[in-house]
């Protein structure tokens, strides 16, 4: 009999899902980002669920404080890529019996610090008994319904684009779970970009404003799943000709004799949003992001052939269809 | 410094909260059933988590599909005690590594199973791997806000009521559990009231159309807990004169020479809902619930007195407030 370690996460969330039946007139598919239902007048009511256990995602070094507002900002984040205002977070706790009191005043500490940070207040929840810190946040929105932006609808001539640089989470694991070295100066930041992820909410909230976007997915499972993923819902392929990698990976990269464009691509715990923008409207989002103080950077374009390549001078080399999944490790 | 052990589920939920800001206009306190948020027009959208974890929750005997078919139960349990339909439901699944393909499929078709009884969908989730079975299943509903039955409102002279008769979880418990013995005609009823529980929705749903329950809460927890939380949150007392003892569970108290009232009294995983109804609506309150094929069971009285007592005889006996807790097993 096969067992979970070796089906992994896609496939068990493909078993599960047969087994279900689909809502009539479900807004939003199985496998976007956020779930929703139709609530009238054009409105969706947006729900998500995402899981913490520390065994998986919570790194040495990690506070049991930034562990739960981590909960916090990994949900916020799935909101951010659909463009959707989180109103109210409940949360489901499993505590080990070794856990203190301090350990439970940080975690309610934590999590309202994570809410507090983009607006949305913890109303309720449940806790029992666990062998792991399990903390399973759930996240509630309204959406205007022609303003959520799903996976699915890149088009090519579409502008690829990121709100931000990659690879620092995946230097800043490195250290963190591999101990290896960094150069003082930048150790911080690679650290911090673990410890202390941000979700692009005002980001998401503006470009889903401009309705200038085709499909968003956030990168918390690497830069090359995300691109792979609106690629496969939109069917349509890309060509990233611009790699964003971040300074301070490529500083961690050469001294530790690693590949910058691997860590770039085939991270995860990144929440910078990846989307596609009409190409008419990209000044436009461009601004909209620019004025909330955030940035859009172009990394390459929609194409009607099938696969992600990048462009590396006159070559093109495949992106592969792969990055964190649970249950693989 | 003091672990979880010996803080115990409630004081941990109260440390917690006291890290929590309040999210402004709040329409339910924190410590009710749901959660809930203000949509305008008079209703609520109204939500849930409630975590099972096998360690905890999970009695010998009991499958995959089961436990799964019982964590979408728990939930629609607390919808029905406050009479909310359960539009939708998200699930977090924390899956150990020993289990199988067989047991993920048990896993779908039992979530499945549970919301499909109650009408309702899983349109939603996210899964990873855990050391114990976790399945934090999230609900979402929506209310009129008059109709809500919180744990607040019972008023001296109301009459306190049940669904149903208590004490055959606590005995399916100790023949799963402890292995105790129980004639074979009823052991299945007792084994089943524990691994098949079903939540009193149609029961609540009509009683909120009535609007004759001034305070309502599910028996998870155990009846004893569930008077003296109405009681609590109420600012009031009980006088209960008639012990609501399922006959098998006096038949199995008697085979194991065990005391039948502290079975039906301090039991838990038991599902039916306790409630307080307006003297003057109890007829009519009784009559909707015998519609839809249900009963409602008058136990006792609200009283001004501080205190949850049971009359035996001539002779009041205090019922204790304590109930099944995480924690402190």
């Amino acid at each position: 009999l096969k067992k979970t370690q070796y089906l992994g996460e896609r496939r068990i969330i493909d078993i599960i899902q047969r087994h279900l039946d689909p809502m009539p007139k479900m807004p939003v598919p199985f496998g976007d980002d956020v779930s929703a239902f139709e609530a009238g007048n054009g409105r969706l009511i947006v729900l998500k669920t995402d899981m913490l256990v520390d065994k998986t995602d919570v790194p040495p070094g990690m506070s049991p404080w930034q562990a739960a507002r981590k909960a916090v900002v990994m949900n916020v984040s799935d909101f951010a890529a659909k463009g959707v205002k989180p109103i109210a977070a409940l949360v489901a706790l499993g505590l080990p019996k070794r856990f203190t009191k301090k350990d439970i005043e940080e975690i309610g500490s934590g999590l309202n610090a994570g809410a507090h940070e983009y607006g949305t207040y913890i109303i309720g929840g449940d806790t029992g008994e666990a062998s792991d810190l399990v903390i399973a946040v759930s996240l509630f929105g309204i959406a205007a319904k022609d303003a959520l932006m799903l996976r699915s609808g890149a088009k090519p001539g579409d502008v690829v684009a990121t709100t931000g640089l990659f690879g620092k989470t995946s230097a800043g694991l490195k250290i963190l779970v591999d101990d290896l070295k960094a150069p003082e100066k930048i150790r911080e930041t690679l650290v911090d970009s673990v410890l202390m992820p941000t979700a692009r909410l005002r980001e998401g909230l503006t470009l889903a404003e401009t309705r200038a976007v085709s499909a968003s997915i956030d990168s918390s499972d690497g830069l090359a799943w995300s691109l792979h993923e609106i690629a496969r819902s939109s069917r349509v392929g890309m060509r990233i000709d611009l790699l964003p990698t971040a300074k301070e990976c490529e500083t961690f990269a050469v001294r530790n004799d690693l590949d910058s464009m691997a860590l770039t691509l085939y991270g995860g715990e990144e929440y910078e949003l990846v989307l596609t923008v009409e190409p008419s409207r990209w000044k436009e989002a461009q601004k909209a992001v620019k004025n909330v103080g955030g940035q859009l950077l172009k990394i390459g374009k929609v194409t009607s052939e099938k696969g992600v390549v990048l462009e590396v001078g006159a070559k093109q080399v495949p992106i592969e269809a792969r990055g964190y999944e649970h249950f693989k490790t």
